[in-house]
């Protein structure tokens, strides 16, 4: 696929991948509408396949590949979800996969890519080291890469999550996502804007992962410096596909206070008795602090994930960490 | 209510309480189908009102109230999920409530009392002081007491969970529940064996606080002994309106490790993303074992409840506790 997609694209991902991929439910929760002065929909991909909407575009990817493209497998590189994500969409497949991962990344991370039968080849913890890990397993396997989110049929995989919520919940005035490297926002906003123009798709990131903030605001792609946030997910920069998409159908981006995505958090697993990884909680941080863009709204949140460490969580002080 | 309930009483209190309730909805787990070799459904009692199924009973019970007996509130003890409940409906009808809790009670459980409206009477952590702080709120306020189980209004109440799971998930073999008193365990085995006879229920009993499995192969009532588990639901005792109905219509009680509720709490929550308290894993727990009882069967599980404690995880060893 080498231009840019449209809702087209996107109603072709979502027959592509509907024998793998769940309709994901769409829970609200009483005291969180009050406490935000809001109606929220909660669109629970936390409770999709692997844990978290990446299984949208990354099967989507799989499939779209003609066989002989496919014979020798994917590759990528990931320590988040992305990787979990192409191993099992591979094995649908029954290709293989090829995961590059910094040696350092958490070992739950690591189980859930061999889980799914992927290969994890590892790399030291830098940028050069993991684009030149994945060069070199392209070279030698034959994979196709896959990116975890500037390539366009990941962007209309994830878009299929925003066309299963507006035929969910019509009449939405805003429809909020994460931003980290902008695959699910893109194709979120293109799908949105399709199908109910009168919504407005706003982006909520960390003030520490601002990057897509200020190349918003800028009209140019800012890469992320030093990006030191709680959601892991969201530490990547925009890219140049994904970025001309938000850049059209994004009406704003928000950013959250570290305190903020915690406190979502644990309001989400206190009072929707759901799990959210900090990355997904970032959304209904941006609505904390009540700023009249939110209030009395119809708002959609797609709940990007559910993948926490859940022996380490961030309002717990553990033994020998002081 | 005098005499035992029937299924006509469920029906009743359902349409009594349909208003204020949720109808909760049923969820299913690939990878512990996989592990447990069994076809499991979930009814997610965790994301009920107030957090557990306890509303149904409360609500129920609240609602029987002829105006003139409910015109001095309701009163109960309770240190846990029934006390904010029984707050909760009786916000709904208007009225007042009192809720009598040991003094160590934990914080959390306290403060759901509050934030529901409920009026909180400490007394000393003794069955005795309990006993005496009811006597003397009900003689000063004449509030009516409601038994956070061994009563038919409430009895009936919880008996509608299993009325829509049998709606909502047809054929089961099986429909288990925690027990702790009996109250949700008792009212699910009458409404089950009325419309679904060939459905076998069968209860799930931390090993630590086994009075029910006991009683059962006694048949007659053994009150527990220093129950020491970590399902602080099920510390209780049956009562004598719950254990003629459990003889009559269940079919067995099993008994669980604290080790295995800890694992099947845990797997709950890295698996299906939702949050179950100790109490409810104690049901998952009893099929992990792997028993041939359970194998190749498809269970309903009654997922109880969801309030947890999120500071202090059983699988976390916090800072100074060593």
């Amino acid at each position: 696929m080498t231009s840019e997609p449209t809702i087209k694209q996107v109603r072709e991902a979502a027959e592509r991948i509907k024998p793998f991929v769940h309709c994901t439910p769409v829970q609200t929760c009483a005291s969180l509408n009050q406490m935000c002065k809001a109606e929220i929909f909660f669109k629970c991909e936390n409770f999709q396949k692997a844990g978290a909407f990446k299984i949208r575009g990354a099967t989507n990817a799989v499939f779209t590949l003609r066989n002989e493209e496919a014979l020798h497998g994917v590759a990528t590189h990931s320590s988040g979800n992305h990787g979990a994500a192409l191993a099992l969409a591979a094995r649908w497949r029954g290709i293989k996969a090829y995961v590059v991962m910094p040696e350092n990344a958490p070992q739950v991370k690591q189980d859930a890519v061999a889980e799914y039968g992927g290969e994890i080849i590892f790399c030291k913890p830098t940028l050069a080291a993991r684009e030149e890990g994945l060069a070199e397993v392209v070279d030698r396997t034959g994979a196709v890469f896959i990116h975890p989110y500037n390539d366009y049929r990941v962007i209309s995989g994830q878009g299929t999550a925003a066309l299963e919520f507006c035929q969910e919940v019509p009449e939405l005035d805003i429809v909020m996502t994460p931003v980290g490297g902008g695959g699910l926002l893109s194709g979120t906003a293109l799908t949105v804007s399709a199908l109910s123009p009168k919504t407005q798709v706003i982006a909520a990131e960390p003030e520490r992962a601002n990057d897509a903030y200020r190349s918003f605001r800028a009209g140019r792609i800012i890469p992320s410096d030093n990006p030191d946030t709680i959601a892991d997910g969201l530490r990547t920069s925009l890219g140049d596909l994904t970025f001309p998409l938000i850049r059209k159908h994004v009406r704003d981006i928000v950013t959250v206070s570290e305190e903020d995505i915690v406190t979502a958090m644990h309001l989400i697993w206190e009072r929707m008795k759901i799990i959210a990884e900090p990355s997904a909680a970032v959304t209904l941080g941006a609505l904390l602090p009540k700023s009249p863009q939110f209030s009395g709204k119809r708002i959609g949140i797609i709940l990007s994930g559910g993948n926490v460490d859940l022996a380490q969580l961030p309002w717990i002080e553990k033994t020998g960490e002081q």
